[in-house]
Parts: structure tokens; C-alpha cells; sequence
């Protein structure tokens, strides 16, 4: 196996959930090494958790400027290869643009940017120097997930003719009715958010989860988006309805007001042949329904699974793995393409799923605001 | 407790399966007594299985005109008081309208006519008869769909704000793909089946389900329904939007080509202080959600249930009651209808759900046919 | 179809829930027509019951003795032919006896008798009168189960390797602690209950259930009951380890105390070629594991099932049926028999099952008794 | 926070699965730093798998005598402090004795011994170092067996009245019908894997999460374990009986000849005010039955649980997490421990509950080769 892979970071500091997120999967595959970063905008406490993690603190900068200054300046088999951007969102877009044209590798949160036109430059710089560049919508790494995703690409259900995903969360309920109480939610403002709370934070992930796995483009939207309140700025709940090439259709039902939800992200594609279903909440199964044939239960583990799904997993059968191992198969395939390893197709979502993504993001907002009308993506 | 309630039937013959849900369901709580009818319409294929019931074969007619004038030159108190209604759909109208007209409650069969305009007729005609009139939507006979009921009108669950509904079912799929087996499924001829296959269908039973459980009127519909070739008449697959009453907004998702689902009809509906969520596969569990307690699940049979839900129910906790239950929770209701006693709120779906059921039927289908508009139901 | 069976009734009156579970099974299959009986032990309550039940009074009778007479007065074609025993359990024995002696063809609730010596009465009184005797193992009538017994039968599994069924429930816990509150509790008290409680009761279907499906004969058991107090005298919890011929091992978890646990009875077959496992709490799921393959749902309704299964459902794959129809199933096998109609092995749970019921009853008091030592079924 | 702690291995080299386990879960709470031990027997493999890990090769060493002085000759605060021993298991006892007499504080793999009286020598040595010894039981490190724990404690249940946990496998299977292909798993040969296959691989973990959770002690025990063939010495397949302090029962059910289970523990503990049941492979839900309350699911993430359970997860409500991060959590609680942090009782497993284990293990087997009869812990 090669050396391992420098990393850094951009964020993740000491009360960053992201941060452990993102450092637990470097560390799960053993193949990346925590060098340096910027961990969070006050310079001492940035070195102070620098020392916590027992790393060289000179690897440690006071912002991305003096991170790119000073990381240039080393030799190569020194630098930092990729940088991990976690930051807050309105950063995404400005700090990947600075590492992608200053030569780094970028693992970055999503969302990418806070418009298609960003996403699209980001993408352009991307193919201009060559760079990998990963978004992490975490969810593509679960084992379970890549294997709906190899069964559709080997025809298992024919012709796709229905797809329909969900993703329900409750957690902006207690803020929602009180103007007072938003203002504790920072997806609520749109200077930090972006363009959209609940389908920029959630519905992508419905989106990205579709053409992840089913290998189709949506085409159009049309949408019904809520804010709940007329002096709420963001959505908090939203109605997609898709059509993709070829005349399939689908829905995304995607809401932050689905009281008493966690987390639950679904996903059902029927096709001529048969339909596969997955949730989130419970990702060691995968639902394959067939006409004349029982119910049948994938399981992670497994060699009747693909080669995409078996690579995905540490452990034997019936030793439930989580979301972070997900978000280190995502790591992992990130260490492959950057030691110019063979890795399977999604082995990590990339900036064009961050283009994706955001134009997404506007169709729907923008079907909404002009009368429920369908958008092109 | 009074006498049996004399039961007619209109259909429900040697071969129709619904024919012997309608009379397991009225022998389940024991108020009914089968007395005659048209079973079929060949005579003597109707009057063998009379005789198979063994039934006083004098009251088993030859048509629906026989019937009527034979019945009322009956004594009252032998007459048949209820005719259940299960015939081929283009028939349900007609006979319902004669039938009342005649002077008999009616039990009918979904959907109740093939236009809303004649269900403003029937449900005009039961006011000025005076007459009981149920339309057998069984879902609403499940003890937990019941419960569901009751806690919203407690306010369980505050003010409603998005509710979601599901129906799949993937039986049309080895039908829809060639003209020529379109041709064996008589729900895609519009002369049997009336203006919609898939809305008409399950997606009404997801509206019927919704307006039952929630207490609130849909106002709006915005639809994309497919016929997935165009040389096929009607839908098997549709989403509507929706909007109720307060701004609160809503969706059901219907497809008869979700390949490999069964009978998933599935219901959630979320409030500013807890969701509600249930499925028809597992009818006997009702899921509780609330933010800040563990997730609950209630079950048949307990104390902790409303009146409505364990009046509906006849075995202790832990033993599973189904649909044919649920059919005869719906005759239980009818009949304390017919014999004056109180009765919940829903114990029978009336002419009024029927009504409603073909006017969102109607919305759904010039939704789509306008371009995906809004339509008032 | 033959002509509707002529069924009577010992007990099952006004109060009794079993009655109408026994009536609406009867029901169901549409080939019974109840007649009369002994409804209760109060003559005139019995009669108004009739009248309720709009039956001809003058066959309801006043005991089983001047049944036996009046029945047996009536003309052959309009006797009563199968009698139905839900009276208490002490009742069992004398009156199944009396019907057998007296001609009569048999339906009889669990426990048959007391012991095993009076079963074996029983059975031998079969064999000579060659009348028809029924005990209703409600569970076996499962469509499910049976599949489960026909898949063991063909040999999916190979040769089994271990059994394991569970029975909890936890109803006996809020009276167990209170030597007052136990008297409330007529199965804990042996004139009315028999030799045990929680394996009289609900053990023993647990026994039943395995060589149900299995094939295969417990040998010998081991077992720890429990009375949990010292002034209880009746067992409310007991494991039972077994042996089968050729080896095969298994084990009875059964308990009245398992607290807040409704009706859990479960099954779990394992053999060389793969396992199945049942729950009658979900009755129409099995599960059928192997280890190269995933994991399979079988559910009720598909011609994947066998003629047994297929035979013993009434609607179509996703449409719930319950434990009503399962009953319903053994009164269309004890139909078929009466009427010299095909059946499957296993249609009806007939004498031969109460008999090993009760040897299974008695060898597990016994091995407790003596020191949890091994004892011969 | 303190300095990382030092950390060892032996074994858990370049093929080993247990070893990834151990250092992901040692990353996964970002308190200790790898630094060297014996990776394998193969000095040069060893030393090329340091430097793939790319840690300080002068660290790794040839065997455990060498690392002893070599790691003792440095200076303490450079020092090694804890070693994780993943050997094979005939090694565990030898190693993890050098290891506490030379000074160091051990992790050891299950079973910490092949006999009861070593692991008691053992404790002893652990009393009279004051080293810290955990043993690595992982499913104690699930939050929701930690919230079990800690509901039993506060008394949830009352008193507890009934104890049932099961270990099912199906995995020895494919090998054990014929004898040339059970020496390919070493498990089945005792000099490898001790008195006891199947007991002493899962049927301990069975017993260790009863004493675990219920915190009471099993005081006897009777068994029917099984080899399946005459020679095959070790079992694969055993029921416990289990009697308590206090009389209470329980009942422990193991095999590895489950055709088709995957990992399949699973534990229910019942008291007088309610029931607690778990299940590994769905370890993120902990159902809490009562008598009069709904059934409820209790998550990890939420406010309602526990410290010890909210101290267990890193991740919101609806976020799996799964087997490395409850073996993460054991990490954890040895680092506490080490660091002389404030921990939660059973924060990691210790040398009394290998102890506790191995009696258990020997009791089992001296009950059936006894002829089935109690046998004291």
C-alpha cells in the first residue's frame, strides 16, 4: 500500500460535529495521516486543538491564505494533499476555489457553492487542473446503497418506470413558529444557508441519492415549496415532482417539519423487472420486490452482493456498520483516485454532482416562485 | 339487542371474490341475516347459489327491477332492509339511484358512480330519502385507523402542518407493456372502469383516507398522473399536490406499476406537536412520534386506545385481526345505523365521502389534462 | 358444494369470547349453519341467545344430555352433525366423550382433557366410532405456517438441526404477586385450569406448533417450570429443553410473566439447507434464510406458496388477514373431512395432537417435579 | 483534555480483522495514539506493516519479551501504556500475564483464558498491580444496552422476574457435516479455541450482557449442549437454564448451527413493572413494553436516555452508528479509567466479567457432560 495520504482541514475544529465526522473516516481506512489546517477562525484555539490532536503545530495556519503560503512552500512529498473544506457554508465555494487554483485535492461539505453558477466554475477548475474534488453526500457510501446502485446498472429491474424518494426530518418544528426562535437556526438565515433551507440541506440529498443510484438524469421539476410563515425566508418543507429522460417519473417528498422524524431518508426505483427500496435509518437492508418471487433481503457482507458493495464493508454478516463508515468508504475511494488507484464508479461523489446538486436547488426554487411551473435542470 | 337487519345483495356472486368479503364482514358481528338479492345475472347461476346458501329461493330475483317490485310487496317487517352493492363499477350509480329511490338503505362498493356530478345525485337523494348509505372504503374499519382519527380530533397533534399519503401497488406491470394484455385487465377500459384507472382506483382510498383521519378538506390539487403509453386510455401512476384548509399542504403518491408492491397504502400526518403514522400491510400498529419522548407504538386491544378503536376490535392484544375485520367494523357501523343506536363519528363511510372522493377523482384528472394546474376540489 | 354443515354449540354463549370466535370461523367458509346447542349452563339465557342468534329455540337444550337425546330423535339429514365444545376447560373431557359415544362428529377447544390417560380415551373412542375430532390449535390454520409445514416436508431445509419456539405473554403479572388478586385468575386454579397453567396453556401450542411443522416427535423433554410463589401451585413460566429422534435438539421458552408481552409465539425451524422462522404476532410473514442467498419474505397470496398455503387464503397478497381466518381455515378442514373431501394432512388438528399435547403437559410438570431430569413424551 | 495514550498491539497484523477493529475504535475517540507491539510472529512482516501504519519502526518488536524491555527501558512518559492483545485466542493468557506483571495496563481479546482458575489469577494480578484490565465484550459499548442497563438499575422494571437471551449463528454449518472440512475452522479444534466452541465463543457473550444489564449474578446453571456428531469435540449448538440470585429464571439459547442467522444476540429482561428487549443487529433500538402504555422504541441521540447512553453516541437522533463505534466506546471508558477521568460503571468490560465468563463456560460444559444437571458459577 502507498504512504499515506496528508490531509487537512478547513474547520472541523474543537465543537465541530462535522470535524470528529470527517476525521474518524480519514482515520477508518488507515490510509490518510491529519497534517495541519485551519481548524477554526481564532488562530490560538485553532493551535490549541492542534496540540489536542498531538500534530506538528507549524502545520497549523492562522487562515487559507497563509495555509496555501506556507504548504506551497514545502516540498512535495511534504505538503498536504487534500484539504477537507467543513467549514460553515457560505465559505464552500471561495475556499475550494483558492485550494483547486492554488493545487490541492478538495474533500468539501456540501453544499458545493450557494448557486449553479459557483458550482459550475468550481467544475470548470476541477477539469482545468485536474484535481480531485469530492462532495460528500455521505449516504452514497453506505454499502447497501452501492449495491442498488449496481443492480440497476446491471439491469436487474429493466427499464426503470418509477422512482420516489423521501426525506423527513422534524427538527426545525420547535423553532418554526416563533419569529424570535428561528433566529437560534442558522439554516433559517439565508446568509448562511443559502438559497434554501430545506431542500438545499435535505431535498439534494434526495436528488443526488436518485441519480446516484439509478444512473438517470432528472430532466424537469415542478415543485411546492413552504416556508410555513410569510416572514420566513426558507423553505421548510417541499414537493418535487420529477420527470427524467425517457419519460420516467418520480417525486421527492422532502420536509423539516415532519414532526417527531430523525432522519429518514428513503428510496423506492420500480422498474419492468422488479423494485428495490432503502432507508437510511436502517441501511443494512436492501429491499428487492419481484412479481413471482418472495420478498428478498440484501444484506451487507454477503458475496451475492456486487464487488462495489463487498469492498464497501469491514465487517461479516449480521455486524451492523453506521454512517461512519459510510463517510469512510467515501474516504476511501477519495485515497484511491488520489494514489491513481482502480475504483469503482462513485467510489465518491464528485463536482458534478456538486453542479448537480445546486441546479437542482434553483429549479425547484425557482418552479415554485413562478407558480408551480416545471423547470428545466 | 334487535333483530337481525335483513341483507339483499347485488352481485357478489359464485365468482366475485368481494362478494364474500361483504358477507363475511356482515356475518362477523352477527346483526345480519342474508335474505336474497340478484347474485348474478344469469338467473339460474343466481338462484343455484342462493340455493348453495341456502336461502328461501323466492327472494332471489331476476334483475334489480324484480327485486324492488317483489321486495315491497313484502311486509315491512320482512323486507330486506340494506342492499350491499357489489356489481361491475358502471353499474354502482344506477342501482344505487334506484334503490334509494325505491325506498332501501344501500351499502355501496367504491367508487360510487363515474362522474362527481352523479355522486351530487345519490348524495341528494339520500338526504331527501332520509336513507343510510355507506361506501365501503375498508380501510377506515381498522381499529388503528380509527385511533389515528381520534388523536387528531383530540389534538394530539396540534395543528396539523403536512400530511403524506401512499398507495403502490405493482399489479398492472405485466399488463401495462403490450396493447394486447391491456386488453385482460378491465380497470385500463374506461367503459368498466370510469374516467381514471390508478386516482380511481387506490388514490382515492389515500384521499378518503386522508380527509377521514385528519378532519380536514383538501381545497387543492395540482397532479402529474401517467399512462406510461400513450395508447393506453388511463392513469397507473400519479402524484397530486396538495392543499388543505390553512395553507397546510400535503401529497399522495399512487402507482400500479411500483413493481412488486402488494397493497401499500400508508398514511403519515405530522403537527406542530407530534406525528402519526400507519400502514395498511401491518394494519395492527399505530406509530406515535413526539420530539422529546421515545417513539411509541399502539396496538389493538389496549385500554389506552379510544372508544372508537376498541369498539373495533374483538380479540385481546397480540392477536391479529385483518381486513375482513375491517369490512365488518364497517357493517357493525351500518347497523347501528339502521337501528337507531349511537354510533362514532366514521363508524360507516357515507355519501358524502363518496361525493368528495369523486370530486378529487375529477380535479386530479383535468389537473394533469390542463398541464399540471391547480383545480379546486 | 355439499349441503351447509348442521353445526351445534357446548358453551360459546353470550359472555363467551371464544363463542364467537368458533361462530365467525364457522362463518367464514360459508359452509356451516349453526343449529343449536348448549349455549350456557342457565337454560332460559341460553334460549334468549338463540333468539338473538335467530335460531329455531327448539333446538337448544337445557344440557348435553337432553342434546344427545333430542338431536338423536331428529331425522338423520336434520341432526346436528359436528358439535363444537367452548365450555370451561373441566367440561371438556365428559362432554367430547358423551358426543363421540353418542354419534356425533366433534370440535373441541384446548386442553381436551386433564390428562393424558382421559386423551387417550379420547382417541381411542375415534378410532372406533371413526367420528371426526377436531382440537383447535388455532395457529395451525395460519396460511403461513402451513407453508412453513409443507416447505419442511419438501425438504427445503434438508434435515432439521434445531427447533426453537417461544410463547411470552405477560398477563399473568399483574395478578401473580397478590395471593388476593391470583383467585380472580381461573387458570390459576387447578380445578378449572387442569395440572398447569403456562404450559397447559400456552406451552403446549408451542409443542404443537413444532411437530406441526416439523414432522418430527419430541422424545424427551427436560424442564424448569416456575410457580413464582410458593402458595401459587401452578406454573406461570417454564423452559423446556427437548430431544427429538435422530438427535435433533430444541427448546420451549414459555412465560405468563414476561411483562407487557402480548401473544409472542414464534418459531424458529433450522436445518443442513437453510431456516424458517414464524411470528404470530405478524402471522403473514416467513422467513426463510440460506447462507448464499438473501434473505426471503414468503407472505400469503403468491403462487410461490404451496397448494396448502394457497388454499388457506382468501384475498389477494398485501390485504392483511388475521386470526379469524386462521380459525376459519381449520373449520373448512374439519368441512372437507365431514364431507369425504379431499384434504391436506394437517387441515384440521385432530385427536392424535390432543393426546400428544397432553403427554407433552404431563412429562414437563413431571420433569420439573423430579428434579429437571429427563422424561419420556 | 490530556496527552494521547500510548498504544500497543499484540497481534492484529496485516490479516487480522480483529486488529482493524481495535485501532479504529482506538481513532475513533481521538485519545490514543498507536506506537508499536508485535503485529504478527513474522518479525519482518511485523516491522513492514509498523511502516505502513507509518509509525516509529524501533517500536515494533520480535516478540513480547523484547517489547517488554525494550518498552520498559524508555522513559515513562514515552512509555507504552496499554496494549491490546488480539492474538489468537491459546495466546491471551500468557501474554496478558507477562504483560500486567511487567507494569502495563492490557486489553485483551475474549476469552481471556482456556480455564477459570487462569483468569482468576488473572484478577488476582489485576488487584495487586491496580493495572487496568478491560476485556473486550463489544456489544457492552451499544448505547442502547447502556441505556438497558441503566433502566434496569433505576429500577424501570422492578424487580426482575425473567431473564431470556439468545445467540444465534448459522456460520459452523457448511463445515460441520463432514470432518475434513471442519478442519478448516479453527474454532472447532481445542487446542486453538479451549473447552467450548459454541459457549465459549457466543454463549458467553449471552451471559456477559445478562450480568451486564440486569446486575444480577447467575448463580447455576444446567445445559444441553451439543457437538452434533461423536467426533467433533467441541459444541456447536446449547441451552442454558440459568437460576439467579433471588430465584428468579432465565434462559440462555446458543448455536452456531442456525442455518442462515448472521449475528443474531438478542436479549429481553422482564420485571414486574415492564419489559426491556435488544437486538445486535438492530442495536439503535431498545423496546420498552409495559402493561398499560403503548410499546416504545427508545433511540440513542435523544435527551430521554441516559448519560451513560448520551455519553455512548457522537452522531444526532436517526444517524446509525454500528459495531466500531461500540467498541469505540469501550476505548473510551479505558481511556477514562487510565486518565483518572470520571466513568460511568461499565464503561469497559473488566477482569471480573472475564472471570464471571470463563466460570459460566466451565459450569456449562461439567452440566451436560454431568448428565444435564445444575452446576454452581
Amino acid at each position: 500500500m502507498a504512504n499515506r495520504i496528508r490531509l487537512g482541514m478547513m474547520g472541523g475544529g474543537p465543537d465541530s460535529l462535522i470535524g470528529i465526522v470527517h476525521r474518524i473516516a480519514a482515520y477508518m481506512g488507515e490510509r490518510y495521516k491529519l497534517v495541519g489546517g485551519v481548524f477554526t477562525a481564532d488562530y490560538d484555539l485553532s493551535k490549541s486543538f492542534a496540540e489536542e490532536l498531538e500534530l506538528d503545530v507549524s502545520r497549523t495556519y492562522s487562515d487559507i491564505d497563509s495555509f496555501i503560503e506556507g504548504e506551497n512552500k514545502l516540498p512535495e512529498n511534504e505538503r498536504i494533499e487534500v484539504i477537507t473544506v467543513a467549514t460553515p457554508n457560505f465559505l464552500h465555494y471561495s475556499m475550494a476555489k483558492k485550494l483547486l487554483q492554488a493545487g490541492f485535492n478538495v474533500i468539501c461539505e456540501k453544499p458545493v457553492t450557494f448557486s449553479a453558477a459557483e458550482a459550475q466554475e468550481l467544475s470548470d477548475l476541477v477539469e482545468r487542473t485536474g484535481k480531485t474534488f469530492a462532495v460528500t453526500h455521505t449516504y452514497t457510501g453506505y454499502p447497501m446503497v452501492r449495491q442498488l446502485k449496481t443492480m440497476v446498472a446491471e439491469g436487474v429491474l429493466g427499464k426503470i418506470q418509477k422512482v420516489d424518494a423521501q426525506y423527513y426530518q422534524g427538527w426545525i418544528n420547535p423553532f418554526i413558529h416563533e419569529p424570535e426562535k428561528r433566529k437560534q437556526v442558522w439554516r433559517l438565515d439565508p446568509a448562511k444557508s443559502g438559497p434554501s433551507c430545506c431542500i438545499g440541506d435535505i431535498g439534494v440529498h434526495s436528488f443526488n441519492l436518485i441519480e446516484y443510484t439509478c444512473g438517470l438524469k432528472v430532466k424537469q421539476v415542478l415543485s411546492d415549496i413552504d416556508t410555513m410563515y410569510d416572514d420566513n425566508p426558507l423553505d421548510v418543507d417541499g414537493t418535487v415532482l420529477l420527470r427524467f429522460e425517457n419519460n420516467v417519473k418520480g417525486v421527492i417528498c422532502a420536509s423539516q417539519i415532519a414532526t417527531g422524524e430523525e432522519n429518514s431518508l428513503k428510496i423506492a426505483v420500480y422498474g419492468e423487472k422488479g423494485g428495490l427500496r432503502w432507508e437510511q435509518e436502517n441501511p443494512n437492508y436492501l429491499y428487492y420486490l419481484t412479481e413471482d418471487k418472495p420478498l428478498q433481503i440484501l444484506k451487507p457482507g454477503h458475496d451475492y452482493n456486487g464487488d462495489f458493495a463487498k469492498e464497501s464493508v469491514k465487517l461479516p454478516p449480521g455486524h451492523p456498520e453506521g454512517m461512519f463508515d459510510a463517510m469512510g468508504n467515501i474516504y476511501s475511494g477519495v485515497a484511491k483516485a488520489l494514489r491513481g488507484e482502480d475504483y469503482h464508479d462513485g467510489a465518491y461523489p464528485n463536482v458534478t454532482d456538486g453542479v448537480r446538486g445546486m441546479r437542482f436547488i434553483e429549479a425547484v426554487i425557482n418552479s415554485t416562485k413562478e407558480g408551480n411551473v416545471w423547470k428545466e435542470i
